[in-house]
């Protein structure tokens, strides 16, 4: 059992910044993620890409954001879980509440901070019926190891560059036995060194191409067999097939947490914006997960947000201290 | 007449910043300062000095936070009006507002945003009851000119770098024709070069150093002719001097805003926290200057506090059009 001070769901710019103003107030953290790294949206999505608004940055890169947050908090040393998700929560008979994670890690703590962001990011599925069927036994959204494949038949299904990439490692690396790419449209989304490398790959035989066209059924027994492909001209293609492996990008929701008993609205979390609090005392949501009249979902308003939220974890935590703000400037930033 | 969409009294780190959040939203900005400078307190009070809660600074001298808000906000083209207290506000018939400073220079602008901070800096006088009689005849809190004092005796007052280096000035270059330095105490808070130069000045007669003594009588006709130190072992010493210079700093007052009838608690503006409005229609009150329940005089609060009060004076100056957020990565910054 993890047990901190504060345990803050999602690693994000606002989880992260708000393990800084916790530290202010002598208060430890302790971080959940499912994702494999902190940073939320700015290292999933955009890393390399300028974000323009946040104060004090005329331009700043959102991996480096990401990077400065980090250093910033790093004096209050922070616990991570990274690559779990937090599922369920319950309340224990002394106040304080145990989050698990879909591993089975156990946190303890008097104050839940959540910070999700639009939620875990979740692979979005192709619209095929049989899907469900062969999750599992021969469909992957997502590829973690790719010597899985090594020997196997793989149909990708994508345009962007998470499909081609992964196209191009499994034919180049001769991993795959067959690699067969299928993509709804004539032009890909990608790098243009990606789509011309793949088109090199597909004129020497090692990818097979088809574009224009949709999977639009699997087949099979115990495991995937075969997929079905629908050309928007030619018909239908048959292909034997290991496994199906659909790369569409990742799509985040809300998950678990909306099942946890806090009031949503449209997919957030409604807050109380004089604390950030929840309908559940000791449950605060901070960042693009809450909700409230006139929210704006960014980055600088969430650090308000923590910063406020904190202050008042702190009278919970502590009823009989009495908090007086410090300037920092004043003051220093002590680590733990 | 200076035209504009958002007037803002105060360039300090919140008027600034919110300079750019309105630009985002092509809402042109004018400022008024009463300092010559822009960046508040940051400017005026510590620019050497670091702050470490700016998220995703681990560390910025307060004078660097403030040249990057200048630059993130210059695409913008704000105008300013330095060195200028606004005074009076006017409601006009067109649903305006004109505010004119105690220079006589008027600004008009659909809204009016206040980002004054703690205040007006203005010097803090020394309880002497005749020193109303002798302002602006002899009594100056500020030197803005030194050649004013050409050839003139000055007694001097105070113990810290203004007192000091201003004693210094007017000897070494020979400017006054007598100094006389007065300090209630015998050691000095100034720097201890400083102090040092002002002892050595005193060796060579240069400057008249009186410690442990205060003035606490002035005399005079139409002007002032004469100034009573008191000196705590010595008894009375009266000398006679041109011009009285009491330099014991700047202290921060609402000033003339606390007369715009607006709701005042504790020397602050009371706001609602969904848009920061006061209570007086198309005036807002941001950072510092504003109160509300669980306030904190922090400079990132006022960072987003400063961007919700844009976006509801938006929706005050276009009432027709809806504004959807955008984020600046994506859409970039396109200045005026
Ligand atoms: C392309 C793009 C451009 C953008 N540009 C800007 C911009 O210019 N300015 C700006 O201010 N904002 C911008 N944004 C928005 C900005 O990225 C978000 O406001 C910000 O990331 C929100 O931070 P957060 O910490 O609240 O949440 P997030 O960054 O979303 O992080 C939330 C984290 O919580 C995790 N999580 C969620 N649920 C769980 C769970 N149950 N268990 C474990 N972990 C969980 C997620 O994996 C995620 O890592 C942009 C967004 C995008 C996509
Ligand atoms: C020594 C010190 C250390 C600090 N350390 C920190 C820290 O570590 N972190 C932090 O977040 N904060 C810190 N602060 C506080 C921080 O500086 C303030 O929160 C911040 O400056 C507030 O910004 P502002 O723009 O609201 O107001 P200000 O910076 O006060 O600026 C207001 C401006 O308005 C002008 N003004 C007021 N009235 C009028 C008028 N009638 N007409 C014209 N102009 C007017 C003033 O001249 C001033 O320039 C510190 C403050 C001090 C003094």
């Amino acid at each position: 059992m993890i047990e901190t001070d504060i345990l803050i769901i999602g690693a994000g710019p606002v989880g992260l910044f708000t393990v800084f103003e916790a530290g202010l107030l002598k208060l430890r953290c302790h971080l959940i993620d499912s994702l494999p790294q902190p940073g939320g949206q700015c290292s999933e999505i955009y890393p390399k890409k300028p974000i323009y608004d946040i104060p004090g940055f005329p331009s700043v890169l959102a991996g480096d954001l990401i990077n400065n947050l980090v250093l910033q908090s790093a004096p209050f040393k922070p616990g991570f879980t990274l690559g779990e998700a937090a599922s369920t929560i319950e309340k224990q008979a002394d106040g304080t509440f145990v989050v698990t994670t879909v591993k089975g890690t156990e946190h303890k703590a008097p104050v839940v901070m959540i910070a999700g962001g639009l939620g875990v990011f979740e692979p979005r599925k192709p619209p095929i019926d049989s899907i469900g069927l062969f999750e599992e036994k021969g469909v992957d959204y997502m590829i973690k190891d790719p010597e899985v494949f090594r020997g196997k038949k793989c149909v990708i299904a994508g345009g962007g560059d998470s499909a081609l990439d992964w196209s191009i490692y499994l034919a180049e690396n001769n991993i795959a036995s067959e690699v067969t790419l299928v993509h709804r449209s004539a032009s890909f989304r990608g790098h243009l060194d990606s789509v011309q490398k793949v088109i090199d790959l597909a004129d020497s035989g090692k990818i097979m191409l088809i574009t224009e066209a949709e999977v639009t059924d699997l087949k099979g027994g115990r495991v995937l067999e075969e997929v079905v492909i629908s050309h928007s001209k030619n018909g239908e293609i048959i292909t034997k097939a290991d496994h199906f492996i659909p790369l569409f990008g990742l799509k985040p929701s809300l998950g678990p947490i909306a099942d946890w008993g806090l009031e949503i609205e449209k997919g957030a979390i409604r807050v109380n914006t004089l604390d950030y609090s929840t309908n559940i005392p000791g449950i605060y949501a901070i960042g693009d997960v809450n909700t409230y009249e006139n929210k704006l979902k960014l980055i600088l308003c969430g650090f308000h947000e923590g910063t406020l939220a904190v202050q008042s974890a702190f009278a919970r935590i502590h009823p009989d201290k009495k908090n007086i703000l410090k300037y920092t400037t004043v003051n220093g930033v002590n680590g733990f």
